[in-house]
């Protein structure tokens, strides 16, 4: 992601305190008193410019959604969309780090954590940065239900076979793999900036989804 | 793989015990005892026309090497390669079903399963044919030593991605994968006769290593 600066991002994300948070010390009741509901949370690790996770929030009115995503000058792109869409009352807007889930969520609180197209931090002195290095599958566990679940689309194959084999070592089960989720595209598939920019170059998109076996 | 008759085969194959058995009541004193030693035995199920189990038995002489093949007409071609091959000491044939392990084998007595380019039996009622379903499995494991280990090879996505659920829901974990196999070819990768010629055709390779966790 190339960032452009955008000087008024800052006071554009103030505006929209109804969408897009940024303080987890507010957040003490939980997720589920903020959408006054009891229906699972879904949230997306890097959510980009949010076209996965609006879309998603859309179409599944009865399931919150959580984008969280560090940079500021990316997520005002999320927030425009959401602004467009209306503000869906069952999304919301984080701007944070995916190291800091432990302060923005209470053990147990979420149902499902979705990673597309995470940075591949190629380099293996980078690995711990990697969204499916161990390290981030211990915070998605603790922030999860038992037996939650990632569900996780790249079009980056050194990254989807080392996730493979990561989740595979932490002793996470595979439900469901796809290499090439566009050879027969579900029909609830969401695309993201990305799938829609790298699919149409043909290159193969990679999908898969797991489960925590602490249940 | 289509099927040719060769009436000469059975003859051609009764010829040369010395590489290929077929009788497995003969086995009673197991194949260490018939290999002469104590080395690792590495299997390959559905060995086909033979080219990868013996150029595996070439590489690698402190391994003990043993191709099973269901199809007397296949098999005659790995026999005439063993022939050419100068018959290696650390290499026998098998003509044999897969179902048919536990009468070829001893419990724990095999190190390594090899599978090639396993028909993929595309359909869902054939499912259970497919060398890599449950019930194969539990075969393979009842086989293999303790943390035995499957190494797997395909072009067929559909295949690799059915064969990684499966052998995750029976609780193996994956030790490595590749989805692009010459994209970054191992040095002491040994093409079978399908790999030369669906990568000739510039189609993905798919691997995995996986290992039982019954140790």
């Amino acid at each position: 992601m190339r960032l452009r600066n955008k000087p008024w991002a800052r006071d554009f994300m103030a505006e929209h305190p109804d969408v897009l948070l940024a303080e987890p010390e507010k957040l003490n009741n939980g997720w589920h008193t903020l959408f006054g509901n009891d229906h699972p949370i879904h949230i997306e690790v890097g959510t980009g410019m949010g076209q996965f996770i609006i879309g998603m929030a859309l179409a599944n009115p009865n399931v919150n959604y959580i984008g969280i995503e560090h940079f500021d000058n990316v997520i005002v792109s999320a927030l425009e969309k959401a602004i467009e869409a209306g503000k869906p009352s069952n999304l919301r807007l984080f701007r944070a780090n995916g190291v800091d889930l432990l302060k923005i969520f209470h053990k147990g609180e979420i149902d499902r954590v979705y990673l597309n197209f995470s940075d591949p931090w190629p380099k293996t002195r980078h690995e711990k940065r990697r969204l499916t290095h161990e390290s981030f599958l211990k915070l998605y566990e603790t922030v999860l239900v038992p037996g939650g679940e990632i569900h996780f689309k790249t079009d980056n194959r050194h990254l989807f076979e080392y996730s493979l084999v990561s989740m595979s070592a932490y002793g996470m089960r595979l439900k469901a793999v796809s290499l090439d989720l566009h050879a027969e595209m579900p029909e609830d598939n969401i695309m993201t900036e990305y799938e829609e920019k790298f699919s149409a170059k043909g290159q193969p998109i990679y999908r898969l989804e797991s489960q925590y076996m602490n249940v």
